[in-house]
C-alpha cells in the first residue's frame, strides 16, 4: 500500500471516529496486532488487511446511537461505499466489506478470507489480557454499569451466572472464554502469553471487595443495632 | 448506632447518587474499609464515624454538574444541614461536617479527630490495589479519557510526566504515591498488601501496548511505502 492510500484511509477512520480517543487507540492496536498475526501466514493480501484493519468500526457510532444496528455490518457498507466512491476497484472493496462484516463474533457469520481471518483475531486479541480488562472497565464507565452486583444473602456475586451487566459478570460471560475463540495460530498464542494478567486482575480485584464487604458487614451488624 | 439512624443516613445518601451504581458501591468499601482500619484505634466515636462515611461523597453530583466547586465542600455542608434539620445535635452535626469536609486530598486542610482520619484513610484506601485500578478506569471511560498518550516519537507514553490526561499519566500522578498518605497504621498496611497487585497490572498492561505498538509500528514502515 502507498503513503496516500493510507492516509486516505486513516483520515477517514479518524472523521468516523471523533469523539473516541480510546477507539482510535484501538484501531491502531488492531492494525498492529494484524501485521504481527500476518507474519505467520501465507498469501496475505496487505491492501486489504491494513483497509480492513483501519475501517473495522466505522460502524461503532451508529450503533452507539441506535443500538439495534450492528458496527459490524453497518461499518461494512461505508467502507465498500467510501472506497467505491474514491475510485478503489470494486472487488478490492468487496473484499474489504466481507472482512468488515465478519469482525463480530457472531454465530452463522464466521470470517471467510485469510485477512478476514486475522482482522478477527487482531480485535479479539484487544480482549485479553490487561488491555482487554482495561478496555472493559473503559467501557462500564461509558454506559454507566458497575463493577459488580450484590447476591441476595449481601455478598459480592463473582459474575458467574449473573443476569444484571456488571464488570465481573462480562468477565465471566466473555473474557475468560475468549482464548478459545482464535482462528490463526499466533493469535493464539499471543493470547496465551497475556492470559495470567487479566486472570490475576480480576482474581485480585474480587478477593479485594469480597474480603471487605464480608468483614465490613460483621463489623457494621455490632455496631448498627 | 440504632437501625433506625443507620436507615435515614442510608436513604439520604442514595437519595443523593441515585444515578451512579458505582458510587453507592464505592461508599460501603469506605464504610467497610474505616470500620476495619476503626478496630485497631482507641477511642473511636462509631456514630459520627459511620455517619461521616455514608454522606462523605453526598456532594459529588454538584462538582461532576460543576467543576469549580469542590464535593468535600459541597457534602460537608449538605450533610450538616441535614442532620440538623433531622433533630440532631448540633455538636454532632459539626463532626460530621469537619470529617466530610477535609477527607479530600488537598494541601492545608488535613484531618483533625480520628474519625476524620479514619474516614480519609478509607477513602484513600479505595484508590489502592485493583480496586484502585478499577474505579479509575471506569472514571476515564465517564469522563472520556484515553488509556495512554503517544510520545512525539510515536511511542506509548508511560505517563510520566505526561501533561494531557490518561489512565497512565493518572497511575503515575496519583495512584503510584498513595502508599505513603495514610494517618492510620492499619490503613497504611493493608495499601501496602494491595500495592503490587495495581502495579503488576499498570506494568503489564504497559508491557502490552508499548510492545504492540513498537513491533507495529515497524512492521507498518514496511508494508507502506
Amino acid at each position: 500500500m502507498n503513503r496516500e492510500t493510507y492516509h486516505i484511509f486513516k483520515q477517514f477512520m479518524l472523521s468516523c471516529m471523533e469523539d473516541s480517543a480510546h477507539d482510535k487507540e484501538h484501531v491502531y492496536r488492531v492494525l498492529y496486532g494484524a501485521l504481527e498475526i500476518a507474519e505467520t501466514e501465507n498469501n496475505v493480501n496487505y491492501d486489504i488487511l491494513i483497509a480492513a484493519c483501519l475501517l473495522h468500526d466505522i460502524g461503532r457510532k451508529e450503533q452507539f446511537e441506535n443500538p439495534a444496528l450492528c458496527h459490524a455490518a453497518v461499518g461494512a457498507e461505508k467502507a465498500f461505499d467510501f472506497l467505491v466512491k474514491n475510485g478503489f476497484d470494486r472487488e478490492y472493496a468487496e473484499q474489504v466489506r466481507q472482512c468488515i462484516q465478519t469482525h463480530r463474533y457472531r454465530k452463522g457469520n464466521p470470517p471467510q478470507s485469510i485477512e478476514a481471518k486475522i482482522l478477527f483475531d487482531a480485535d479479539k486479541l484487544d480482549v485479553t489480557g490487561a488491555i482487554g480488562i482495561a478496555r472493559t472497565l473503559i467501557y462500564k464507565g461509558i454506559v454507566s454499569e458497575p463493577l459488580y452486583s450484590m447476591r441476595p444473602d449481601g455478598s459480592v456475586s463473582d459474575g458467574d451466572g449473573d443476569e444484571k451487566p456488571s464488570f465481573f459478570q462480562e468477565y465471566k460471560y466473555k473474557l475468560e472464554n475468549i482464548y478459545s475463540k482464535f482462528y490463526t495460530k499466533k493469535a493464539a498464542e499471543l493470547a496465551k502469553e497475556r492470559q495470567a494478567a487479566a486472570a490475576a486482575f480480576y482474581n485480585g480485584l474480587y478477593g479485594e471487595v469480597s474480603l471487605l464487604h464480608r468483614k465490613g458487614r460483621t463489623a457494621l451488624e455490632e455496631k448498627v443495632r
